[in-house]
């Protein structure tokens, strides 16, 4: 039994006059990424230079222009890499650097010296305001608290003076969701005052939700109260800093984006302390399926993954948004007979628009793959397997034909689970295409009567020459009808007395071009049973593969 | 580049009037695990029969009465467990299953079939009302769509005439999130006066979220716009199904209780399609964690862990809220030490709500351990290392320590990564309990001089007679002082030319009981080239801890 009573809610702010919720996301916000310096902190094989580098170089890759590189004046290694970015000219001209340190004089010259060569810098600087840590924490109350800030900013103040490149301050009310919402407007107006921003060199204050505490819209109204109190909000880069302790980080950076934050910060699949930071590429990629740009080069997610399992040591959730392995696939039948539709509809109307069940987005926007969109099990419908062998193959089964050799395949997912697309080929080769026993369709001439004299039955105009084997005996048979499929179909029934009736047919080239090769489907009724089947063949000549075709068919019925 | 422009945002409901955001949540929802049947559904290897009873016992114990337990009509394995769960009378008296139909005639026979010996049953039909599948899936108007609904409704009425157990309707508009809210409002409205339910004979509307659409604040709209237009709403269950495809289904699910929600389905760790199902024991262990029971027995997670990953063959994500290996670790030094700082202060104050900076709930209420919540690597601070010492050890290292330790394990940890408890103690005893060379403390005797005459400096009452090796040589000197620690000190100044000076002493037991060990620790200083150290020793004896410990700080200053 859960002991909740050990448990409160923490206070909340009263603030009915919100606008957030009926507002809608129109536009990205300025990323910053803290993989470097939050999220490597919480690996727990942490990287090293190289590594970091390596993650650098793909942040400014996938667009980040501001990217916090560490905490140089509490790490050797960080210190260590900041120089190496400095030295080697890996910052480019439009990218920004962050740095995190606390409000203590002689971290901040220690900072200052990571920095040197550095154009343009975003000092982070932080303590914590919460109320509980003020008490158990700290033992201070909210005026020495105010006081740490103040003083730290005054500092970087100084220090950026005499610093060649650009400074720009950006202060962090720690445990912000843990703050009275009126104490940390004051210690930012205050931290603010002294630092005097202006419209053109804009203030970062960033408003973490260091432990999530509450249901996102709590966080969002805290961001609007903060939003719409602050005296001078054209000087203020409003910024957010979302952790994710109630699995609600990427709903409350959404929600917080309604409520008036112009700027994220978070991790690449959400590293960081404990749950982690907020994932930042989930929310680009909400935005992305929305048709909102999110000013980020997102379109190769594999890249993406491998350099950051790779970094980090930490593998890809296979459910997590857009990234994980199974996030593309349907196991459902009816999904994947809806998938199949939605596909079909775009594509003969020639839709813009993405627009098909069950797939927010189209995975090869993103570098995923088609392919592995639909696994079949036992439990999968019959649009499933017909998906794979279209997608897959390029086999497009007639639809009646789609249940046949569904049960195929359901009979065997039944006894081993699921069942690749490859063993979907081979079950389709192994049932159909090479369904050769008893009659081996070997050769066949086809000669077109209809400028001879019409002798005989005048529809008849097409004659064939069928040569096969029954059980590995070779014959040959002449047979007329009005067309190949009708001739050959009529010389089976003369030959061996099969009373068949060919109740379908269809055709299509496998791929493009004159070389392409033809799959011919015909389903045949054995009149004497009432049973009805389906063959298939291929070849390169559509006739021999329609032939083919009727074989597999009669193979089949006497299977 | 990522191709944004082919995407667009689904209409939204313009509703200013929603009162959601004004709520809090108040009380435990309605739980009904989809795990058999949408989660199994979307696994890579399906449950046997015999996993799922186990899953089916485990969700029992966890409390849950409503449990869906498959699709019996679509899967032969499917109906085997239900008629298994009800020839083994695994079903208890208060647990009502679950079984998902379409509204289809030969399927509502065999499901009801497959109930037969149930006592109380949800059937669940659906179908898809989107607007999108409307189109492109049925090519069917809103009539036609709402035909399946109704004559699916008067099916299982008939069937349920004559069922000898209780029948609860569930009706779903299937992938609700696409669907436009009045006709989504009139399929249910359709459906429920088919059914006639009554206050006391309530159905249940199921609204799902079957992809996620849209920013979690929007489905809470649709759900209030359908809680406040229901014109039975007295004799209506309403019913979330939340996904994960944009990485905010816990919020939705909560934002959704705020607007009228009793009810939410969904699986453990978020199993299902994709993204996966919302994930109900993140909610509920939310709820927990705000002092409101979530009417689930969830006190040890582990156990769960462990059966969910045997049976599903899916690994939780290392930060899985609650749940990943990593969500009680804090990796960053001033996150230690604020929980140090927290859990001291509520033990002191004797404080019945937990409340400490950085872990939101204290772990072991849901069967997780303190042990691993600190793990030590390069970028922590002094006060991690301590807490492990605390923590791991019993070791209350004093204040000053802290730094000194903290540096010894640093230089480690900067080289190998990470540092597990164990090595901590390792080095520890390495630098302080073992340090024996030059001068290895062997025995000792004290002598209370304070009732014999008072002779030679009145103040120096105690006699230590002190046995040692100094290179492997044994030596004994003796020597006066006020008290056992001086004396030993005063001696080894007179017999070694040791300046030093003892600036702090303290000892603490380890354990409990009169045979527990006590650990002594002594700051000296070298009054010659003014460095400090610690020392630290232990024993039974704590007089003998303290000499130990006095020996250790004299072998680290002369390292």
């Amino acid at each position: 039994m859960l002991n909740f009573s050990r448990y409160q809610r923490v206070p909340v702010v009263n603030f009915p006059q919100r606008k957030w919720p009926n507002k809608q996301i129109e536009k990205a916000p300025i990323w910053c990424s803290v993989d470097l310096r939050d999220g490597n902190q919480a690996l727990i094989e942490p990287m090293v230079v190289e590594e970091k580098v390596e993650f650098f170089n793909m942040l400014v890759k996938l667009g980040f222009k501001e990217i916090e590189v560490g905490f140089p004046s509490a790490s050797q290694i960080e210190y260590d890499f900041l120089r190496q970015l400095v030295d080697r000219k890996l910052i480019p001209d439009d990218v920004v650097v962050q740095v995190l340190v606390q409000c203590r004089e002689h971290l901040l010259k220690r900072t200052f010296e990571a920095l040197k060569g550095v154009k343009t810098a975003i000092v982070h600087i932080y303590n914590s305001t919460s109320t509980l840590q003020r008490d158990v924490v700290f033992g201070m109350d909210r005026e020495e608290i105010k006081k740490i800030a103040v003083e730290g900013t005054k500092l970087v103040k100084e220090y950026a003076k005499d610093f060649p490149g650009k400074i720009i301050l950006e202060y962090s009310p720690e445990s912000f969701t843990g703050t009275e919402l009126d104490f940390a407007l004051d210690i930012c107006t205050a931290v603010s005052d002294v630092w005097e921003p202006t419209p053109e060199n804009k203030i970062i204050i960033n408003l973490p939700a260091t432990v999530e505490m509450n249901t996102p819209n709590v966080y969002a109204d805290q961001i609007e109260w903060m939003n719409t109190h602050f005296k001078n909000r054209d000087s203020i880069i409003l910024s957010v800093h979302p952790h994710n302790d109630r699995g609600t980080g990427v709903a409350g950076s959404e929600l917080a984006l309604l409520a008036g934050a112009d700027r994220i910060e978070g991790t690449l699949f959400g590293n960081g302390e404990r749950t982690g930071n907020v994932d930042i590429l989930t929310i680009a990629y909400n935005m992305f399926s929305q048709g909102i740009n999110p000013q980020l080069d997102l379109d190769n997610i594999n890249e993406i993954i491998e350099i950051y399992e790779r970094c980090c040591k930490i593998p890809v959730h296979v459910r997590h948004p857009y990234a994980g392995k199974l996030v593309f696939t349907a196991f459902s039948g009816s999904h994947q007979d809806a998938i199949n539709k939605g596909v079909k509809a775009m594509n003969e109307r020639k839709s813009k628009i993405w627009s098909v069940p069950y797939l927010p987005i189209d995975p090869s926007d993103i570098g995923r793959k088609y392919e592995p969109i639909v696994r079949i099990n036992s439990q999968s419908g019959k649009g499933g397997v017909a998906f794979i062998m279209e997608t897959n193959y390029g086999f497009k089964l007639p639809k009646g034909m789609h249940k046949e050799f569904a049960n195929v395949i359901q009979s065997i997912s039944e006894k081993s689970g699921e069942v690749a697309p490859e063993q979907i080929m081979q079950e389709f080769k192994k049932n159909y295409l090479d369904m050769k026993e008893p009659l081996h369709f070997k050769k066949c001439k086809i000669e077109d009567l209809s400028d001879k004299d019409s002798s005989g039955d005048e529809s008849f105009d097409t004659l064939a020459v069928v040569t096969y084997t029954d059980h590995g005996v070779e014959k040959t048979y002449e047979a007329t009808g009005n067309g190949p499929i009708d001739a050959v179909q009529r010389g089976l029934q003369k030959e061996l007395g099969i009373q068949i009736k060919v109740l379908d047919y269809s055709e299509h080239a496998l791929g493009e071009g004159s070389n392409a090769q033809a799959a011919a489907y015909v389903h045949i009724l054995d009149i004497e049973t009432g049973k009805a089947v389906f063959g298939v063949g291929v070849s390169s000549n559509i006739t021999r593969a329609s032939i083919r075709a009727v074989f597999s068919s009669v193979n089949r019925l006497k299977k």
